[in-house]
């Protein structure tokens, strides 16, 4: 019972209360019993502020409420509430997604699970960590570390992304190449489905094959199948002190043929990364201590962490680079001189943004063998559309980030970049490709599915999905 | 029309054709029309023959029809069929499994794919290889090796199961512990659905999230979801020429803990296989050759292939079975001496067999920490039932065999047996562990899964295999 007179002393009050629905109004009041006035916020300005990820700068949309449960049953009651009256939830971690995957749909829940951060447990004879949802992945893998053991999968965000959001996107990075992606060190989990049933997915121990795999299912879903409330991860033993070697072209042909040659070969190189020649650009100008050759076509940047053959390992990559006629080779002989070539590759994206002003940042893969194909797909959209492009990325796993740049508020550059981008992903395809090896669809890529699949198969996930979302709550218009 | 006249001259005639439903009989008169006579049997001595696995030794089913299709397309159409007329299909590969995921149910159309083993690609420069399911999994692993490139799973049926089967149990082996399971080679599969519609999941290149992960949903399904036509496989390069060791211990404890140590270190051994005391004894009656001491408790085999350094990590594990008071240790310094090795653990099932007369074969896994415990386990069910039972298996993955002896005919000693068998598989689950680490569910563990799974797993599971094959048709009553 609300009336105009008393609507001040509403807990669930806010500027625009008047216009909720039943269903609205009855989810908030459900959700406050459930979880506390405290964790349940209908502010504007809040809803505003958490409606978005860092990927896409439109306007956020009006979510309904902010949860920010603390337990699986309290996750399961705002799971239960939403299914009941088939009310929106998008599940968030520390939003640092690219695509829009954390992104408010009108009137959604807003599953903030960024209170949820705890190591529960690590346990060093079976090298295993057991998580909760919210803990930063830096974090997780600092904890760990002082325990002996590596949690290895490192995207760009280590440092600001949450565990939970590093499951469901899959997330990659330069260790990759090596280590595999996140979903590669997830052994069990939690997961609270739509209509707030809890199951606990896999298995502790490393093989496992009893029931059908729908642990890796929910990695990479985007928040579409259900929300991860806890996780156990793989530990591996600390590796080797690192070396390393960075390598300047003078064409893409050197540089894409020593990549292949070291990426194939047994010793398996821990890191192995490209930038092109307008990256480079950008880097020197940026950092004037780089002093990249500006006319270099491209450099690799090599690590190996193999304890006891390290260095070995890296004479044996100078080898390759010398014999596809590396111009210039610098080596570092420790972890520190590995991490300062490194960071070169790190300055990329603030390189660019201070060269180009506005990014498109791309996100393709394709089979190794086909990266110098592709990197003359992304010369020749660069050149038709009149759009800046540099690439870098992770070459050893044949995945690409093509940055498109343009001048925020010109509409023909932004019409440009997205000529160039969408001309990008359909040649990517025509080479064996995928549209995102790394960063997911969210809302940036859905559009662009349909040329990645057969309608068939499209269809097989939507069934999919409605077997885990029958009534198609979690995170509406993200992923399929 | 069929008349008792004219049954000799009919082409689906079989001794049985009276006893045919009209829908089996259109079903036979479609998939003759489908694939021709010579691909579609129903003589009951084949369907009798082709009815079952080697796991089972109860009398198979009788089928409807065994199908040996060539393409997806006939593939498709054979599906296309039964779901139309609701009949149950068994995907059949070599039938070298052993929990009956292969055996016929009544009335089943047999879907034998072995006719389709045709390698099609070796792709040297991306390192991937895509096959037809019906190639034998070791047929593939020589093939790649002669192009520098090497296919790593190797289960205990390498010479004999058919990848396509190897990739619907998610199939293990020895080089698990450094290389992974069948799925973590597994990049793309052409699936028929149980509708008849084609979809190609995953992606060639290394990473990919572009979709839900339905590839790895496939892999380990034991033909319930749909029906594997074709494969993409990563390869990897050649490993160095592998070293080892084999270890002899007085104690259990002494064994496991050598084992641990040598499993978490950073230098990852290519195989780490344990033998138990009654094992030890059984192959060295089996083959006096061995010469083992049948007074020690446990034998360790260790095998490094890293390339430059097998030889120290051996020294190293030598180390380390030392510091845990290895009573005898024998060295390998090459592949031959290393397969002279490992060749005493395949000599097992052999040696049990010789010493059991007929075994029930276990396949549990748990975190490797929990290994110890898991063999008292085993030792409690040998004393409480008087069963006698034997452990080998995959220490580096957590991963035993226990192999139980029986009397055939002897219904005690079976029911003995089988006392033994589902007490281990009770105290498994108490321990954090998995009922099957690698064979998989088939119909023998299908009883256990309510003990391993929340009810609300196991209907989730039902709900995402009705999502494939919402009549059911596809190897009913087995994985779920």
């Amino acid at each position: 019972m609300n009336t105009a007179a008393d609507a001040s002393k509403d807990p669930i009050a806010t500027p625009s209360d008047v216009l909720l629905s039943d269903a609205q109004r009855s989810a908030v009041a459900r959700l406050i019993e459930a979880l506390g006035t405290e964790h349940v916020i209908t502010d504007h300005a809040q809803l505003l502020d958490h409606g978005h990820d860092t990927g896409v700068d439109d306007a956020p949309a009006l979510a309904l409420a902010l949860v920010r449960p603390t337990t699986t049953e309290e996750v399961a009651a705002v799971l239960a509430i939403a299914n009941d009256l088939v009310l929106p939830v998008v599940p968030q971690g520390s939003r640092t997604g690219v695509v829009g995957g954390a992104d408010a749909v009108p009137g959604a829940i807003l599953l903030d699970l960024t209170l949820m951060n705890r190591i529960l447990h690590i346990d060093v004879d079976d090298q295993l960590v057991t998580v909760q949802p919210g803990v930063i992945t830096g974090d997780l893998a600092a904890a760990v570390r002082e325990q002996g053991l590596f949690y290895p999968v490192d995207p760009g965000s280590v440092h600001i992304s949450s565990i939970g959001g590093n499951i469901v996107t899959n997330a990659g990075g330069m260790r990759c190449v090596k280590y595999g992606v996140t979903g590669d060190s997830v052994r069990s989990l939690t997961v609270v489905l739509a209509d707030g049933t809890v199951v606990r997915t896999g298995h502790d121990s490393v093989k496992g094959v009893a029931g059908l795999d729908l642990t890796s299912l929910i990695v990479g879903s985007e928040g579409t199948l259900g929300v991860v409330t806890q996780a156990t991860l793989a530990l591996r033993p600390l590796p080797g002190e690192a070396a390393g070697a960075a390598a300047l072209f003078a064409t893409l042909e050197d540089a894409l043929a020593a990549a292949a040659e070291t990426a194939s070969s047994a010793r398996r190189p821990s890191a192995l990364e490209m930038l092109d020649q307008r990256t480079i650009q950008a880097i020197n100008r940026f950092n004037p201590k780089a002093q990249l050759p500006d006319d270099a076509a491209a450099m690799l940047i090599v690590e190996s962490d193999e304890i006891g053959r390290a260095t070995d390992d890296v004479a044996e990559y100078r080898r390759i680079f010398e014999n596809h006629h590396a111009v210039r080779i610098d080596l570092a002989q420790n972890a520190a001189e590995v991490d300062a070539l490194l960071e070169i590759r790190r300055q990329l994206h603030p390189a660019l943004y201070a060269d180009f002003g506005t990014l498109l940042t791309e996100d393709i893969a394709v089979p190794r063998g086909r990266l110098l194909k592709l990197l003359r797909v992304i010369e020749q959209a660069a050149a038709d559309t009149g759009a800046p492009i540099a690439t870098g990325g992770h070459v050893g796993d044949g995945n690409l980030h093509p940055v498109v740049g343009y001048v925020a508020g010109d509409a023909d550059s932004l019409a440009r970049a997205h000529r160039a981008y969408a001309q990008i992903l359909t040649r990517t395809i025509e080479l064996g490709g995928t549209i995102t090896g790394e960063h997911g669809v969210g809302t940036l890529k859905r559009s662009a599915l349909g040329t990645e699949f057969s309608s068939g198969l499209l269809a097989l996930q939507v069934r999919v999905k409605a077997a885990f979302d029958p009534r198609g709550i979690l995170n509406p218009g993200k992923k399929l």
